[in-house]
């Protein structure tokens, strides 16, 4: 019976070597000194809630388990923990993020408390951006999103309120309700000696080039005008307003842009055939009724939505001309879509980030001064389970929420959501998230940081 | 409102700064050239089920959520990509892993079933292990695990069978009942030209030092006797069968060793207060009472335990003298305290994994041709969630099975476990999982890697 393969395992060592050697190129590049020739520019992409299942998610739907995404062939990879800490007392460490708080601690170095946008815990000072800092320093500025600019982790790059839903003017003149809670943020409005909105801090930002969602906070009128939109205080500040695909397209001039395609959170580019999602399983009389499983299409309501990789190509060209630039740019719903149970939403929506990446890395590659840095805020709900719910002799069903999307290579994929009994969003969870980076100095890395250490990297460089 | 806080930056520069120059010297260190003073050694640590929320989940507790693991130091850290596939339909991929097929994988760079150890998908021939490469081409060898040695991980190092649950020779007689199946081992039996079951194999193996648990399966008779067990077979060919952990140290000659320091698998090293472990969230008259927080304790049973570390220096110790070796080193309760959602019980385990790590590097600073590589098999069910049920205005409750672990540092983790609504256990995950290591020549090695390839990098080594 024992029969030795020695092809198969030649071969396997053979596979090895050869990635080695395609690798080693990109080892090498990373520990080049950082070129002279140009000035220091950073990518900085952050998949919002984009954790190892999800990223494996995709992967195997994109590619197949055998094959590998943009993300992948990245020289360096390394683990961040995830800090943030309790409002009333911050010494006490907090085990679950939200995207406020890490998209702080990224743009800043500070730890913070949920829901704070650029603040300090407790006393809620602000606290300078690294795009602030690179505005100060000369240096060109963009901010890409597939959320609403006004969403938590834009926000934190540009803005500083004490709670991420105080969006536009009408949240500060009227406070937000929420599930369970009234957000008051009066104390931001610039009568009360605050900043105003998140909108009209945007507006107001000098950003160079700002693209995402959003207009229902853009449209609404500045504090104390009955006139002017905080569009129109952008387009005061200069900005070219534009809210078509084919303008971002088209726009050729050096103005700074407000790019606004849709209300709030942007289309998202695939969803489960006919709209399918996750749900719970259902028990008939003792028997166990497993989803049907269903494969991704293209979601109807991307049509004419520019895509994250369209918007990067176009801030990356109006950033160009800087004389270097610091460029934040989310893929925020493998987060929305995860909390909404919808697998295919953020297979798509990871897919776009990887498409952004590859954009970045041409770039890059033109431009090897260009530092691009790859990361999650904070690790999510969806988890690959058995899909049959069959496991080594055991059944069992999922408690939560669970779904069976059948892949390109001919397998199907369990997911299972399962954080909480509620029917409207799943959560976030705790672990360390991990870091990708392709660029002069990373070689030197930790392989292990603290998130603040994101804003370090890029302060450094 | 706005201070700079340039103190604070100022400080996080130099954190940066000071942790990449600590770190250049392992990354120098790394790309090394393999020392050509010493024969090459591996060392091979496997945390079974330990992916990123384990990971998270360990530090948390053990060194807190700013502290360092001895894993989170190692120069080298990339993922891998866990494979699987079809029994019936090698070309259909399997998205869930169990510990045998992924073992089987590391061990042999082999892609096959759930189940099987060390032998081919559908076809069920024998694939030779590292260890056999190891041992023909005159180096030591030696396992040393947590589990009994029987147990799907070590065994796949070290046997050919079809079904991991033939572990002893009363298993092969009369098959194994499980959940929902019957697994018939009888063709393993040598009297139907197999081999035995996986303690006779061992007993045969020629293996210099194997660690860990498992005399119920020692103790059967071997097949065929009606006087001789396993354990008498094991001596026959040469092994010191020693069943104390006084008896493991005091063990100084050089005879192949045999350790079964417990029944089945070994006992773990913490437990929640009083024996708390997850339990399901109760709703009283739509009142959800989460259960009570509680700390972690060491557990009674694991007296006169051997720890890993302890087994490790005697394994290294026991190889030292031989002409470079083949290790592999099993934390095998990090699975499977995750499973009966036993917090405490896998953060003690995934805490002897990290004290072994620096056994390791110990030695390997010693001897530096000496390759350590940390990885897991698979991904597990815990998560960390919000211990109190609140996130962003929404409460919930866990629809599974809840714990809240108060760590010394002073926080509370929630930790959900829901991969399914079984009140026996929860089932593997599927997301890549880490790798680490330290050692010459990983450098090179790409940071995206396929299970097979752990099996090329140990050896190409």
């Amino acid at each position: 019976m024992r029969t030795d393969r020695p092809t198969d395992q030649v071969l396997a060592l053979l596979v090895a070597l050869v990635s080695c050697l395609l690798v080693q190129a990109c080892v090498s590049q990373q520990d080049e000194p950082p070129s002279t020739t140009g000035a220091p520019k950073v990518v900085l992409i952050i998949g919002d809630g984009m954790d190892d299942q999800q990223i494996t998610i995709a992967r195997n739907y994109l590619v197949g388990s055998g094959g590998r995404l943009t993300l992948d062939e990245l020289p360096f990879r390394g683990t961040v923990q995830v800090q943030t800490v309790d409002e009333d007392d911050p010494r006490q460490p907090v085990y679950v993020a939200d995207s406020a708080n890490t998209a702080t601690t990224m743009a800043t170095g500070e730890v913070t408390s949920t829901g704070r946008i650029a603040t300090t815990v407790g006393t809620g000072e602000d606290v300078d951006t690294i795009m602030e800092l690179a505005r100060a320093a000369g240096f060109g500025t963009g901010i890409v999103t597939t959320s609403s600019l006004t969403d938590a982790t834009p926000a934190a790059f540009v803005a500083h309120v004490d709670q991420r839903f105080c969006q536009g003017p009408a949240d500060v003149a009227q406070g937000v309700e929420r599930p369970a809670r009234f957000i008051d943020c009066s104390s931001n409005s610039k009568a009360s000696g605050g900043q105003g909105s998140i909108a009209e801090q945007i507006a107001e930002s000098g950003i160079d080039i700002l693209l995402g969602g959003g207009t229902q906070y853009f449209d609404q009128l500045v504090e104390g005008s009955t006139a002017t939109a905080v569009a129109d205080a952008a387009r005061a500040n200069g900005y070219d307003v534009i809210r078509e695909r084919d303008a971002l397209a088209n726009h050729t001039n050096e103005s700074p842009v407000l790019g606004l395609f849709s209300p709030n959170t942007m289309p998202v580019r695939m969803r489960g055939a006919g709209g399918a999602e996750a749900r719970r399983v259902e028990n008939v009389d003792g028997q166990v009724r497993l989803p049907e499983p269903f494969v991704c299409e293209p979601d109807p309501a991307f049509e004419n939505t520019p895509t994250l990789a369209e918007m990067t190509r176009a801030a990356l060209t109006h950033l160009n001309g800087t004389e270097g630039f610091m460029l934040m740019i989310e893929s925020a719903s493998i987060d929305k879509q995860s909390h909404v149970r919808r697998p295919c939403g953020h297979i798509g929506e990871l897919g776009q980030l990887d498409e952004t990446l590859a954009v970045a890395l041409e770039y890059s590659e033109a431009h090897p001064e260009t530092l691009v840095l790859v990361t999650a805020d904070h690790s999510h709900a969806a988890q690959i389970v058995s899909e049959t719910g069959e496991f080594i002799g055991l059944n069992f069903a999922s408690p939560g929420y669970f779904a069976r999307v059948r892949t390109p290579e001919g397998g199907v994929m369990g997911i299972n959501y399962a954080t909480n009994d509620s029917p409207i969003r799943e959560h976030h969870t705790g672990s360390q998230v991990p870091v990708f980076g392709s660029g002069p100095g990373l070689g030197e890395l930790p392989r292990f940081m603290r998130q603040a250490a994101v804003f370090s990297i890029m302060a450094r460089h």
